[in-house]
């Protein structure tokens, strides 16, 4: 299955990377720089793709961006700390991010002659992002077919969409993803902070896996008190 | 309703504007820049913003487009001349060209509060673009519901997604369209050329609606010669 992967330099598209890479044909990767302020993690995306010997493409949507803005990921508003999983963490939501990648993923799919587009979306998204849902995976599966029909044939890789985020943790280290070469925080500075919503989910992630976090934060033990539903 | 209309600046996209606008709460224009040869139409529907007393707003994917490289629409391949309706029209397919553009625009319906967005695809298409088929938008919309559920509700309106361009024409007619005012041809010259597809497709519609044609075009008489499966 020739396969394009969405990696955007984080932990779970990487080990996806690294999986499809051993499982299918890999093509390449393709990133999205949508002016999100943590836009060094495309700088661990493209350290995969060398890794792997695949091109990696990134696709400038910052005008899309710029024009659904009101999202802490991309605007001058504060990301929260805390955990993923909280009322809080909507603010990071940029409407329809996921459907808009995917769409244009496809189409680069459709272009280079590929089987399938990979995406690395978890279960541990669907709290606050509905586009990540299975109900969502599958409706997108169906659209595409229609969108292609007649021209190409692709179909969405969303292995994860099931799982929980120390799955992907342990699904990783299975295909000897380097997770000290994945970016994950919101924030974006030197290293991980530590406090972040998805700072605190990987923190979490390898815990839950059993597997040692090479990662370095400025605050390390906040993850313990980050709970659904707060700060504890 | 409060509606937000994907407008090329085109025949069919104008129409829906002013129909929009009369019938419904026009709450802005979009249009899309993916490098198009053609782009000149986008000023067309900047001026129809300023007729219909709304804003206008650009979204600039040409990195998109150029991306999904390979159409006569984008790149330095030939435009063909004949019937919209042929097989070398299959050049003129940006893949997925529909569904990008779309998803984008719900995410901007999503970010500004409107309950749809309108697009002008209609029954002439469906030849050679799947992702203008009535299967598409409903497979669509269906995405779209799981998309952006919990967050907004946005709809698809595609009133000529039955109907053939000649009735796009009597319906804005109807709406007081200028049609003038409007570009269609791909060739983006000074004056419709009359020969490509899109110009063929639109001097027929005129006739077939029996309302006069107000473009110039350099050959105003090929369409007659220009019949489906090849040129008369």
């Amino acid at each position: 299955m020739k396969t394009i992967v969405i990696c955007s330099g984080g932990l779970d598209s990487v080990s996806l990377a690294h999986r499809v890479a051993a499982e299918h044909e890999l093509l390449g990767l393709v990133s999205f720089d949508y002016g999100q302020r943590h836009r060094k993690e495309i700088a661990f995306a493209a350290a995969c793709a060398v890794r792997l010997r695949v091109p990696h493409q990134t696709i400038d949507i910052r005008d899309i961006g710029r024009s659904l803005s009101g999202s802490a990921l991309t605007d001058d508003v504060a990301v929260p700390d805390g955990h993923y999983a909280e009322e809080t963490m909507r603010i990071t939501v940029v409407p329809n991010r996921n459907a808009i990648m995917l769409a244009i993923a496809f189409g680069l799919a459709a272009a280079r002659g590929a089987d399938a587009v990979a995406t690395a979306v978890h279960g541990g998204d669907h709290f606050i992002y509905p586009d990540c849902r299975p109900g969502f995976i599958d409706a997108f599966r169906t659209m595409q077919r229609h969108a292609l029909e007649g021209y190409a044939d692709v179909t969405l890789f969303a292995p994860y969409v099931n799982a929980p985020k120390s799955a992907i943790v342990t699904d990783g280290a299975r295909h000897g993803t380097p997770f000290g070469q994945t970016w994950s925080c919101y924030k974006g500075g030197d290293i991980h902070c530590g406090r972040c919503g998805t700072c605190v989910e990987r923190r979490e992630a390898f815990d839950l896996a059993g597997i040692a976090d090479p990662t370095a934060y400025e605050d390390a033990d906040f993850w313990r008190h980050a709970v659904k539903g707060g700060v504890r």
